[in-house]
């Protein structure tokens, strides 16, 4: 019956590596589209800049230049003043996908998945089949330069003209030729992703030449380094059996108790001891490395019936109150915004995160539309700006289902913007190309707990807006008969008309207590539309 | 300066596998919410059975089973009557990330990156701790069982309890255990998502057991095979020079001129001449190992200004108009629907793909909202229905760029729904998850073109429907003033009030051409709103 057999479709059976499938699937790293292609490279490199001077405990300073060679092609060059990289893994670094030192850390690092940088040098060769130049030194005595490219086949570093430079350089430089890219100074383009990198990091120094040869410097703000972010260990909540069980079978613990103690954190000899009265059929004295699945299973059920304290957020380093307020001031210049820095909280069941949610209104805020306004999202992880792929992004799910109008906006029409920045040990992006935070429930509820916070303080204010333009208004539409009366009631009454209509202004002035200056009101009155009615309900 | 070195920070680089990369992120590969986790494992093993029956030529018989084990922890059961795989290839076909028959190959497959049923059996892995149990035959003789799970350090399958059991079997059975699930009967469910794949796979029959033990059978309509999907070659319009090289590099061809003829489709030797006479300093006569970047960069440009005939699109095998047609009635059963199938067009240059869309109105269309409808997009990439991350996906994004109101359509208020469905030898999928289609500008132009054509089909009925609708609105208000008019006349004339009501009914129905049956019309005038004013415009 069958036309072909199953061992004739097998003979078609290949093994390739992920070098291979992200050479074939490109726009899954965040290359597609000519724009956003360069700017992804541009965002790789620059987030490798950031963690690894802040690893190193060094103040950044990031140089990025921009050149065009040809039509759709383009040179990048960033560099920095980081420890560098050794040169035995060099090749490692750049051109091995799935590489890094950040992967098995819980550590809140803007990179996580050691994909970035080599996704740059697959990029390159793809496009322009140049490898990348690197510089690397660590200051003291000599540096190298090489030329490093990927064997796709094996996921293999190519390692080429390495050799000694004598200079005193400390830092990674790296140069790479990239095509089917395009610059743009949009609000999707490199100058934007890096004015607001800057800004959520200013404690870094970036300096950028774009490609018609202008400079921009966005100046360290704060000469003192963030926390350095440090290592944690697993929350019992977070775990799940498998987890449980690689931990234990790579354990050096004697005993599965000390295990749990030496393992995670919150674990104490009295929480192991109430673990042991739920789950009886463990023994808690046999090795952890004979943990079975089904004790494990009975383990990880105790863990969640166990009181504990909330995982330990000291390693998350939110941006803060006042960072944030300056970055808004810079981007948006708003003419009021109200900031929130909730608690730390977890995802599924033990990853800490933290968010930092802040409404912004007038001034720059929103978008500008034909017709007006409309409210704009901005969407920041570990501090790193997230510029595309919105549509699938946690903030942006959250700031969808806030229901505005109970804060007074009119998110659709208004020029009113929100920032949203999560920081973790480990963001659950919900691509390989990292540019949204996937729909975790968790997640996109204290984001919406966390702008609500925000609105609420805005509302006030543009509730007191709203009564301020009814209320002017009003007072405008009932001054206009006061000119006629008092002309009337001065023909009738023989009084003088201007002393009238003085009384008349003072009379409704008190009907309308929010207009702090009547009559300034009622001067600029030519400028703008109509009030905004219903506003008090 | 620095506090930490280099060597330092690298004494933490790791190289790590894919299947742990996907097991620390499985929210990548659609393991995210607990409902859409358990659509991912139907979706990824139902279209692998597609696709096997499908190469085979065989008419698939597709059963599918889900039972609830515990809280948040189901049993999948898939099982078809498909080629199987033979014993040898098992561990690697489920259990080995990227390794697969579809990959290398440009064939118009539903699956075609080898993660999918590895991903599933990753899943279950870490949810459950249980292997997947297989049983495969070819029905010939013995099948065969085991059970298979992935080493995740090594991305190895490991293959346990193998036997063969004496069953004339042919096909495979799939059977997992997942925790961390839901089973819904919703729209973003299992169900929906059988059912609309029986509908775009009209050759194919599904069963389904719910976990109610509620048993569904969706019919198979059509008893004759698809067209087999053929790979073709590459166009040479679809190359980059990275491309042109790795295909140079493994040609078994003795010169550039006959490797150009031998691997790509469309090149004869006239057109070999062509290039020639641009690519002069390239040898056509070398052999195409030692083709090198500046040669091969040479030879693309030189392809770029040579006229070339499309790609050949026999290998895209859509859907076809009349079964669309049955699909959507079955779906949406509309009060009216307008079908496009496009010619074949092609993206990056050279790969080919067609798009057929259609918009349905009336009838089930659209979604219903508290305060009446709104419009709804359908999306299938190969006839696998796209549930998930329509924000992230060509065919929303084009939806959202069409100008509705000039086809009379007022999408966001509506009952009206756009179906997609993109046929291709290689779908550019968003994520790993395959859920979306990647935003390029090439595809989401051809399926605005097409959403246009269809919605012109349906703006003709629309407008004669609006303009009923406000004829009847008219005439109902006109013809509420005949009563008195009548009797007002019938005083003063003396004649009969019904005769002249009547003489009066006709007299404002010609003015009404639209309206059939005018005196029904005002007959049923209690049940609904006003007409549509301005429809006319």
């Amino acid at each position: 019956m069958a036309d072909i057999s199953a061992e004739e479709i097998f003979e078609e059976f290949r093994e390739h590596s992920i070098a291979e499938f992200f050479k074939k699937n490109r726009q899954m790293l965040g290359y597609s589209g000519m724009v956003r292609s360069l700017v992804t490279v541009v965002h790789e490199y620059v987030t490798n800049s950031l963690d690894a001077t802040e690893e190193a405990g060094i103040l950044p300073d990031i140089y990025v230049a921009v050149t065009q060679i040809a039509d759709s092609r383009y040179k990048v060059h960033v560099m920095d003043n980081g420890p560098g990289i050794p040169r035995n893994f060099i090749g490692k670094a750049l051109a091995t996908i799935l590489a890094g030192t950040k992967f098995h850390r819980y550590v809140q690092l803007r990179g996580q998945q050691g994909i970035g940088a080599a996704g740059c040098t697959l990029f390159a060769q793809i496009t322009t089949g140049k490898p990348i130049l690197v510089k690397s030194g660590t200051g003291k005595g000599k540096a190298y330069t090489c030329h490093v490219a990927i064997n796709t086949a094996g996921n293999k570093p190519l390692i080429t003209g390495i050799a000694e430079v004598d200079e005193n350089f400390r830092g990674l430089s790296v140069e790479g030729e990239f095509a089917e890219v395009k610059y743009e100074k949009s609000e999707h383009g490199i100058y934007e992703y890096l004015k607001r990198t800057a800004l959520s990091n200013p404690h870094a120094q970036i300096k950028f030449k774009d490609p018609t040869g202008e400079e921009f410097v966005f100046l360290r703000s704060v000469d003192r380094m963030p926390p350095t972010p440090k290592p944690v260990k697993a929350h019992p909540l977070g775990l799940g059996v498998n987890d449980l069980l690689e931990f234990a079978h790579v354990s050096q613990s004697r005993k599965i108790s000390s295990f749990l103690v030496d393992t995670f954190t919150r674990v104490t000899s009295n929480k192991v001891a109430e673990l042991k009265e739920i789950a009886k059929s463990v023994d808690f004295d046999r090795e952890p490395k004979q943990l079975q699945w089904h004790e494990a299973e009975e383990l990880i059920k105790a863990i969640r019936q166990v009181k504990w304290i909330a995982p330990d957020a000291s390693a998350i380093i939110p941006i803060g109150e006042a960072q944030v307020k300056v970055t808004l001031k810079n981007i948006l210049n708003p003419e009021f915004m109200s900031v929130v820095e909730r608690k730390p909280k977890v995802f599924r069941g033990g990853i800490p995160f933290i968010i930092e949610a802040a409404v912004a209104w007038g001034g720059n805020s929103g978008y500008k539309t034909e017709s007006g306004y409309t409210g704009s999202i901005l969407r920041y992880a570990n501090r790193v700006p997230l510029l595309f792929d919105a549509g699938n992004c946690a903030i942006t799910e959250a700031a969808k289902e806030i229901q505005w109008k109970r804060y007074n906006i009119d998110f659709e029409n208004q020029a009113v913007s929100v920032f949203v920045n999560l920081s973790s040990v480990h963001i659950p992006y919900a691509g390989v190309g990292k540019e949204a935070i996937s729909k975790e429930p968790e997640i996109i509820e204290e984001i919406k707990l966390a702008i609500m916070d925000a609105a609420r303080g805005v509302q006030n204010y543009v509730r007191g807006k709203q009564t301020v333009n009814f209320e002017t208004g009003r007072y405008k539409s009932t001054m206009r008969y006061a000119k006629p009366l008092a002309q009337d009631l001065s023909y009738l009454s023989g009084a003088e008309q201007k002393e009238i209509e003085k009384d008349l202004e003072k009379l409704v002035a008190k009907h309308y207590p929010h207009i702090k200056n009547a009559k300034v009101a009622e001067e600029t009155s030519g400028e703008s539309g109509s009030p905004a009615e219903g506003a008090e309900e």
